[in-house]
C-alpha cells in the first residue's frame, strides 16, 4: 500500500501518482466511475474525518478524568484551546507546508506557506480532477491528525505546566514541527522516497507528539512530591470514568484514523480495504487491552484498570504504522505486544524520573516506535533499516526542535507555574475556576 | 445554494423545485445516475442525521455541566422528555406541517395536519422519483432539527422552571411554532419567496429556541438569589469535563447539521460542497472559541472556560447561515465574531437581570442573528433588507406566541417551583432522585 | 424482510441466498452496478458498526452511572475487558461457528471451528462476488453484535460477582454460547429454516444476554442488604449524568444495529428501507420513553429518571425484532409497550427478590420478547406460533447452558465477593483502585 500512503498529497500531487496507485488495487486499473469514485472518497474522508475530530473529545476526557481534581479545568480549557489552535494554524500554514507539492522544488517550498484553500463552491468554473477527493475533505481530515499530535503532548505535561506557554508550543507544532516531518512522508519527501512505510502515523502522528511531550517533561521536571525520598508518589487520576469514556472515544475515532489513510474508496478493492483496516483496528486495541489485564494481574496480582485503557490505546497506536497487511490473528498480537510495552514502560519512566501524568509516552512514543517496526511483519514492502532511520531522523528533529522551543519559553516566559500554585491546583491559580465546586474533598 | 435551501420541502415539493437546483452545481445539469444519486443522498442524511441526533446529547451534557448539582437530575429528565416529545409531535404535525407542499394552496395547509409517512417498504408498488431521497431519511434529518430547537430552551430555564409546564411548552414549540416558522423558509413560503437565505439555520433553528427561551426567561424570572444588592452573584455549574464533553459533542454534531443542509450528495459538485461546509463549520468554532480564549484573557486576566465552551458554540451557530459561500478565512472570522459575542452579550443579560443559566440566548440568539446577517458577506445572493426583514418576522412571531403560551402555562399551572423547593433543589422538590446522592457537597 | 435476515450468513452463503434477495426489493432484480452496489452495502457497513461498537462505551457509562461509587471502577474495568474479550473469541471461534455455510453438513459444522479470516489486501488474486459486502466488513458488524449480548449480563451482576469468573463466563458465552444460538437464525439453522423472524435481534441478542444474566442473577442471588427484613432497600445510582450519557450513547448506537441489518445498501430500496429502520429506532425510542414518564409520574406521582432511561432502552430492544415493517406510529407504540414493561418489570424482579443492578432482565429480556412476538403485528410473513417457539428455545439453551457454566464457575472458583469485600466495594477489594478518589463521601 506504499503507493496509498505515499498519494497523501493534496489534490495536485495526487494527480502525479495516479498510475502508480492503480497498481496497489485489484483489477480495477481505472475506477469504475469517476465521479462516483469522487463521490465515495470524499464522503469517505467526511465520515472518517468526523471520527479522528471526536478523538479530541477522547483525548479531552482520558486527561481530565486523568489528573487530580483541583486541575481539571485546566486540562478542560488545554484540550479545546490546542484543538482550536491546531485548525488555525493548519489552515493558515500547515496543510499546505505538508504537501509542497511539485517535486519539492524551490517554488513549491516558497509557496507552502500560504494558507489553505478549496475549491470553489459547486466545483464552478475548474475542470476538476474526479480521480481522488474533494480539497475539502482532504483538509478537513488531514487536518485532524494534526491536532491529535498536540493533543497527545498536553497529558503528559499536565498539572505544571503554565497554559500560555504551552498554547504557544501548540502553535509551532502544529503549524510548523508537524507538517515539516510529516512532509518528509506523507508530503512525498525524502522519507517517503526511500521507502519509509507508515500507513496512519504510527511514527508521524504518535511518536512526533511522544517526542514533543518527552522533551517537555525532561525540561519541565517531573511533579512537586512525585519523586521524593526516592520512592514514587502516585498521584491518582481523579475521574476514572472519565478515563475509560475517553478511551472508548479514542477506539471508535482510531477506525477513522485508519480507515481514512487508505485514502481511496473508489474501488471494492479499497473498500474491502479499509474493512480490513477497521476489523485490524479494533482487534489491535482488544489484543492490548488484553495483554494489559493479564499483565497486571500476574504481576501486580491485581488488574489496573489505568494500564488496560492505556493497553487498549497502545494497541491501537502500535497498529496504526500498518492496520491493511496484517491479518486478524497478527493484528491482535501487534496490538498485545504493544499493551505488554506499556505495562513496562510506565514504570520504567518513573525510575528515570520522567513525570508523564497520563502515560502518553509509553503509549504512544514507545509503542509508535513498536509499531512502526511491526510494519516488516506483515508488508514485504518494508525495509527494517529504513524503518529505524525514518523513526531516529523523526525523533531528532522533533526532539531537538521541540527542546529548543521549550527552553526559549522557559527563558522567555518561564513554563511552570510557581510551587505554590502547583500545590493550590492550576484551576484556581490560573483560571481562577473549579472544575467540581460543588463536590466536596475527600 | 438557495435552490438548495430551497428545495429542503420533502418529496413532493423536490420534485418542483428540482430544475431550478440543477442549476446550482456544476456541469451536471443531471444527476450521473439516479437509483446511484438517491443512495447517495439518502445515505448522507441518515449520517448526517444521527450526529445531528447526537447533539441532544451534547445539550444534555452541556446543560447537566452547567446547572448546580441539586438540579442535575432535572435537567438530565427534560432533556431526554423533549428529545422524545419533540420525535413524537414532529411525527403526529410538524413535518407536514412545515412542508405544505403544492403552492401553499388552501388544501395543501389543511391536509399539512397529518401524521408524517414513509414509503412503502422496499419502495414496493411505487414509482419512486429517484432525484432527491427517501421520505425517511428526510424525516429522520429534518427531525433532529425541530429537537435541536427544544433543546436550546432548555438550559436558559434551568434550576427553577418545573418540569410539566416546560414539557407542555416543547409540546407546542415542536409541534407548532418551529415547524410554522420552519415552513415560512423551508417549506417554500413567503420568507423563502422573498429571497431569505438560511442555509442550516441560525434564524430558523437557533434564534427559535433562543426568542422562546427569552420569552421564558423574563416571564419566569431570574433564579433567587441572582441578583441580590444590585449585584450578580455567580452560581457556578458542578461538572465542567461534562459541561466541555457536551460542547465537543455539538462541535462533532454541527457537522452533520450544516453538512446535512446542503441536501444533495448525489454529484461531484455537491459532495465537495458538503467538504467546505464540513471545513468551514470548524474552522468557525475554532475561531469563536480562540477569539473568547484571547477576550477573556485580555479582559478577565484569565482564561475563563465556560466562555471558551460558549464561544465555540457561537462559533458554530454563526456560521449555520451560510456555510458554504465562506472561503476558510472567512468562516474562522464569522465564528470568532460570534465568540467575541458571547463575552460581552453573557454580562451584558446579567446587567438586564435576565438569567439565562447556560448562556444559549448569547448563543443561539444573538449569535444566530449575527450569522444571519453576516451571509451577506459571502452570498452575493443575500440581501441584508431581506435578511433582516426575516430575522425580525421570525424573532416577533417566536417571541410572542411563546411569550402567551407561557403567559399561559403561568395562569393555568404555574411554571415555576417555589421558594422552599428552589433552595432545595428541584431535584429533590419534583423528583425525589439526586443526581450524585454519594457525594458529599463541598 | 424475510429474505434479506435470512441471507445473515458470511460470503459464502449470501451467494446462495442472493436469488430470493432480490424478490424483496422492488423492480430492482439485479444492483445497479455490482462494484458500487459493493462499495455501498460494505461502507453502510462500516458505519453502522462503528455505530454499533459505540455502544460498548455507551453500556459501560450507563452501569458506571447505576452502580455505587465503591464498584464503578469494576464496573468500568468488566466493560472494556469483556469487549476485548469478545472481540477475541468471536474472532477466534464465533465468527465461523455462526455461519456454518454450506447446508450444515457434518463437514461445515467441524469447518467452523476456525477463526475467522478476510480477504486479501486489494482483493488481489480472487474472483471477488461483488454482490454482498466484503468479509472484513461483514465481521467487523457481526462481532459487534456478539460483543453486545456480553455487555448486557455485566449490569445485571454488577456490584457483587468475582472479576475473573465473570470474564470466563464472558468468554464461553462470546465462544460458543451466542454463536451456536445466533446460527439457528443468522446462520440459515432451524429456527431460520421454520420462519422465524428476528430482524436485528430482539431475541437473538438481547434475550439472549438476558438469560445468561437471570441464570447469573438467580445463581449470585442478591446483593447485601437489597432485600431484608421484607422490604427492597433501594440502592442508588452513584452519577446519573453517566447513566443519562450512556442511554444517549445506546440509542445513537441503535440506529447502526437495527440499520445495518438490512444488511444491503445496494439499491434505492434498500436504502429506503434504512431509512425507515432509523426513523422506526427513533421513535420506538423517544415511545418508550415518553411511556414511562407519564407512567412514573402516574404511579408514583414523580417522573423516574432511571425508568425513562431504561423506558427508552426497552422501546428500542422491542423494535429491534422488527424496525422496517411498521409504520411511525405503530413503532412508537411498539417502543411505547416497552416503556410500560419496564416500568412494572423491575418491581415485580424486586417482589421475586431478582436483583438486578441496572435492570438489564427487564429492557433486554422482556422488552425482547415483547418485541419478537410483536413481529406478528406488522410483518405478515411472521406466524406467532413460531415467534413463541423460538423465543422458548433460545430461552431455554441460553439459560440452561448459562446455569451450567455459572454453577461450575462457582464450584471450582467461586463467583461471589466475600461478605466484607462486598461492603467495602469491589473497586477496593478487588482492584485496589478507586473510581473517585478525591471526592468525599455522603
Amino acid at each position: 500500500m506504499k503507493t496509498n500512503t505515499l498519494t497523501k498529497l493534496g489534490l495536485a500531487a495526487a494527480l502525479i501518482a495516479l498510475p502508480g496507485l492503480a497498481g496497489a488495487q485489484e483489477a480495477d486499473v481505472t475506477p469504475p466511475n469517476g465521479e462516483i469514485g469522487y463521490i465515495f472518497t470524499t464522503f469517505m474522508f467526511l465520515v472518517t474525518g468526523f471520527l479522528v475530530m471526536w478523538m479530541a473529545a477522547g483525548f479531552t476526557m482520558l486527561e481530565a478524568g486523568l489528573v487530580r481534581q483541583k486541575n481539571v479545568t485546566m486540562q478542560l480549557t488545554k484540550n479545546i484551546a490546542l484543538f482550536s489552535l491546531a485548525a488555525l494554524m493548519y489552515y493558515l500554514i500547515g496543510y499546505n507546508l505538508m504537501y509542497p507539492g511539485d517535486g519539492w522544488s524551490i517554488d513549491g517550498v516558497l509557496g507552502a506557506f500560504s494558507p489553505a484553500a478549496m475549491e470553489p463552491v459547486g466545483l464552478a468554473d475548474t475542470e476538476t480532477d474526479l480521480t481522488y477527493a474533494s480539497v475539502g475533505s482532504d483538509f478537513y481530515f488531514q487536518l485532524m491528525f494534526c491536532a491529535t499530535t498536540a493533543s497527545i503532548v498536553s497529558g503528559t505535561l499536565a498539572e505544571r505546566i503554565k497554559l500560555w506557554p504551552f498554547l504557544i508550543f501548540v502553535i509551532i507544532l502544529t503549524g510548523l514541527i508537524y507538517p515539516i516531518q510529516a512532509s518528509w512522508k506523507w508530503g512525498g519527501g525524502f522519507l517517503d522516497a526511500g521507502g519509509f512505510l507508515d500507513f496512519a502515523g504510527s511514527t508521524v502522528v504518535h511518536s512526533v507528539g511522544g517526542w514533543a511531550a518527552l522533551a517537555g517533561a525532561l525540561i519541565l521536571g517531573p511533579r512537586l512530591g512525585k519523586y521524593k525520598d526516592g520512592r514514587v508518589h502516585p498521584m491518582l487520576g481523579s475521574n476514572l470514568p472519565l478515563a475509560t469514556l475517553g478511551t472508548f472515544i479514542l477506539w471508535l475515532g482510531w477506525f477513522g484514523f485508519n480507515g481514512g489513510s487508505q485514502l481511496y474508496m473508489d474501488t471494492a478493492g479499497n473498500v474491502a480495504d479499509i474493512s480490513r483496516i477497521f476489523a485490524n483496528t479494533n482487534t489491535a486495541a482488544a489484543g492490548g487491552a488484553i495483554a494489559a489485564l493479564i499483565l497486571t494481574q500476574v504481576i501486580y496480582k491485581k488488574v489496573d484498570l489505568t494500564m488496560v485503557l492505556n493497553g487498549a490505546l497502545a494497541g491501537l497506536v502500535s497498529i496504526t504504522a500498518e492496520p491493511l497487511t496484517p491479518g486478524l490473528g497478527f493484528a491482535t498480537l501487534i496490538g498485545a505486544v504493544g499493551g505488554v510495552i506499556v505495562v513496562f514502560a510506565v514504570p520504567f519512566l518513573d525510575k528515570l524520573k520522567i513525570d508523564d501524568v497520563v502515560g502518553a509516552i509509553p503509549v504512544h512514543l514507545f509503542a509508535g516506535i513498536w509499531g512502526t517496526i511491526a510494519v516488516v511483519l506483515t508488508n514485504p514492502d518494508a525495509s527494517l533499516v529504513q524503518q529505524i532511520y525514518s523513526i531516529v531522523v523523526v525523533g531528532i528533529f522533533v526532539f531537538v526542535v521541540s527542546a529548543v522551543v521549550w527552553f526559549i519559553l522557559k527563558a522567555i516566559m518561564g513554563i511552570r507555574v510557581s510551587e505554590e500554585e502547583e500545590i493550590n491546583g492550576l484551576d484556581q491559580a490560573e483560571l481562577g475556576m473549579e472544575a467540581y465546586p460543588e463536590f466536596a474533598k475527600g
